[in-house]
């Protein structure tokens, strides 16, 4: 007889809020890939062109951790046709000693929301100045939503400018926003116009071609890359990263094939073997993050596994305590 | 809402027995890989050396079928001295139009045993004899049972020979499967005389040091070597296929990095890039299988993702069309 615990979306969504609880679990993950035997193997991903489809699996093996998480994240971009969502997705939790499935999270990809965004705070909270106080934020889709109430948990933010390539939704969601945290958000139409003066900027589109050109950086500005997670997406222009006095990778063998870093590299600016520091190394001490506040830094978050693996960690011991969930014997 | 059915493995041994149909399932999987634009990743692996665990993740896109696999495997050695089996698993099967999940297909492994089987009935009924009416089985465990199942389902064997290297294991299987199938099912200690006058030998250990050797093959005798699903496994001298008139891969790029056929590169044997017939080629008509009764034939099957999407969407349209399955609303 097993026994496997079922969460829905609904019971992930009341166990596991963004919050700094959730930054920390995050950041915790990144501090274990610098200094743990951590195991992560690359992205499988299968395509379906027929149906504009895509699924990526992810995971990684934290010591320390009971359990590692296996994620299917299907991505399937016909469906709003069919009104259904894009993307939807599940995780599988295994325990790390036994491999018997321990929890299956139907998150419909909201655990997947909430590690990435957190990932972001994470990253402002290491690399952008202290007193950051304005962001600037490019998407204006969830996970654009998501990343300016990350931010608000690490950094004193009291202004934001909301950029997406639909101006009525960028205003619809600087509107929402601007209730929601009752400090300013504006929408701007003019890219470069949000850029100026931010002290951090988070860009979160699903852009091919760059949309934030590294001429308009100022010092002291703080960008976080997060868009780019599969070989064709490209939101920055690649000068940026040499521009940058610090350059920091989620998993620098990952943003090497996946991230902003590879169109640099692609584009000549970047040799193909340059060594920069990864998010956890900085976390951790190993590395130096931002040194003084003219500095312009950039974080390039591709997404790991390892963020998979503590998120789902966190929900499954947290249905627990609370007992939460449905029970499957079998 | 969101409607997933949750198949048990009692379910699936009711649903998908290993009989002609279930061979079909997976002659037309390997045609598939042969005359479609199949999309088969590389297989993701994940070692956890401390737990002397180890998980596969395999997936395949066929176009046609409805749905596609995703098999989650693992492999804890440690796992018997908790009184745990040492691999369980499970597949989600998704819509291959839209991505979302049909089905968790919690089989513990058994469809992987089943396709396993089905697999070398099909390489016995493309590459070997057809009169072929001796088998020999190297291994004493439940895929030495089904294998020799399969084969009885497509060649008329009347008898077998078994050998194990835990020969106890091997006398106890042979009895147990002498009363199962009604002919003489004998147990040899001496791997070459259970070689000695097979027609058609099935390999089916963990072994990591070859077990049978190239000289002991005889002219006509067919082997499937189904251990070697990674790279540290090797059932046969390398040099057995040079020595053999006909190799067949499942998938070749696999083979050749996981294979029997690895091992022969490894050795020096067979170039790196020697082509050979894939199974599927073979069974297309694309490329010819054994030519005549006296040639030496060998297929190497290292386990492909292609056979778990259609073992997995056998078991879920049986399951609709009977109505088994418990249907799990979030």
């Amino acid at each position: 007889m097993t026994r496997m615990t079922i969460l829905t979306e609904a019971d992930l969504r009341a166990l596991v809020p963004l919050d700094l609880a959730a930054v920390d679990c995050v950041e915790n993950a990144f501090h274990a890939l610098a200094t743990k035997a951590v195991v992560m193997p690359p992205i499988l991903r299968l395509d379906i062109p027929e149906h504009r489809g895509e699924v990526d699996v992810k995971t990684a093996y934290v010591p320390g951790l009971d359990g590692f998480a296996i994620k299917i994240s299907p991505g399937f971009f016909d469906n709003p046709m069919l009104g259904l969502p894009s993307t939807n997705g599940l995780m599988v939790l295994l325990s790390a000693t036994t491999g018997v499935v321990q929890a299956l999270l139907l998150d419909n990809g909201y655990l997947t929301d909430v590690r990435t965004a957190a990932a972001g705070a994470v990253a402002a909270r290491h690399v952008s100045r202290p007193d950051a106080s304005v962001a600037a934020i490019f998407g204006a889709g969830m996970q654009a939503t998501l990343q300016l109430e990350a931010l608000c948990l690490v950094r004193p933010i009291r202004e934001a400018r909301i950029w997406g390539r639909d101006s009525e939704k960028a205003e619809a969601a600087a509107r929402s926003l601007t209730a929601k945290f009752g400090f300013p958000v504006r929408a701007e139409r003019d890219a470069q116009r949000a850029v100026d003066g931010a002290h951090v900027i988070v860009t979160t589109t699903p852009a091919e071609t760059p949309i934030l050109q590294a001429a308009w950086l100022q010092p002291g500005q703080h960008l976080t890359a997060m868009g780019s997670d599969a070989e064709h997406k490209n939101e920055i222009e690649p000068a940026a990263i040499a521009r940058a006095s610090l350059y920091v990778a989620d998993s620098l063998k990952q943003t090497r094939r996946l991230g902003e870093l590879h169109h640099a590299i692609e584009a000549g600016s970047i040799a193909a073997d340059a060594d920069f520091a990864e998010l956890g190394q900085i976390i951790a001490g190993q590395r130096q993050g931002r040194t003084d506040a003219n500095q312009i830094t950039i974080v390039d978050l591709t997404g790991t596994g390892i963020q998979d693996t503590a998120i789902a960690t966190l929900a499954f011991a947290r249905a627990q305590e609370r007992g939460k969930g449905t029970t499957f014997e079998s």
